[in-house]
């Protein structure tokens, strides 16, 4: 950020009075321009005893499996972004959705929000977003090829929750790798 | 927003290719100016039978009562952000907090999370944001001097779930009041 949104002057990086971080403030009408956490909002569908996953035909992580998710968008819920996702990348209707995971990423400044919901049918087509959408088994998942961390995490939920029979709200936090 | 904030230039409202929403985007370098919801992390401290609420020193909701929240910062977990701020709401310290309330208010683009965590001592006092820090048994919350419908829900989920001693993950939609 060089310019300010408002007027289009220069913005610096100050702290502001009663603050104590850095933000990118105008130097010429004092607008504080602050800069927040993303949430993206996912679904994780099933169809009887399988999960779907969606082959990416965008980078980041180009031919990679997932699970459809994106940024949640201004005026929606987290359940609407969820949904919206789930047509998007996959053209999947889902229904009884409930919270699942929520996973912390503070180093892409980044909340994954996961919902568990439900295909009545086994109807999938990719979005433009999407090479290919397709039911696994927990035997077949790619593991190898999940395309990120809050993928993983949430199906690894997902198959050991399974064997209990209950789902409570998973809680996670991904961390920078270590190089 | 009316410049973009990288080059200076004007922006207009119009829908990028490929997408289905106007965005901020810029006439000169082409930027798209995403803007996306914000989440605000908070604590529910309970000290044995009574809750801590803080009376707002701050625009909105001036003299309200209300749980420690505020806008989760870049670069923390919603934990971290929902520790932060009962520390400089009512200078409180909370152990083993867990995830307890989500709650979407879509018509002002937030996500209110909620931790419920625990007092080892009736220890705290008002930040610079609180006028007075106090607790208070169920009987005597006082619920017509509540600042926010997200910390009201709250107080409500978790008076019902201590009878049961159970305290799931709550999630609440609060939709704009009609006039």
């Amino acid at each position: 950020m060089k310019y300010c949104s408002s007027c289009g002057d220069i913005v610096s990086k100050r702290i502001p009075e009663g603050d104590d971080r850095h933000r990118h403030i105008c130097d010429g009408c004092d607008t504080i321009h602050y800069q927040n956490p993303c949430i993206i909002a996912g679904s994780l569908p099933v169809y009887e005893d399988r999960v779907l996953l969606c082959r990416r035909a965008i980078e980041p992580a180009y031919g990679y499996w997932t699970l459809p998710a994106g940024f949640m968008e201004n005026g929606e819920t987290t359940l609407e972004g969820a949904v919206r996702e789930s047509m998007e990348e996959a053209n999947v209707q889902l229904h009884t959705l409930e919270l699942y995971t929520m996973i912390d990423i503070p180093h892409i400044n980044q909340v994954y929000i996961f919902y568990r919901g439900h295909m009545a049918k086994p109807e999938f087509s990719p979005g433009i977003e999407s090479l290919e959408v397709e039911l696994f088994d927990e035997k077949d998942i790619p593991w190898t090829d999940i395309a990120f961390p809050s993928v993983k995490t949430t199906l690894e939920h997902y198959f050991a929750d399974r064997k209990k029979g209950l789902f409570p709200v998973r809680t996670d936090l991904i961390q920078r790798r270590k190089r």
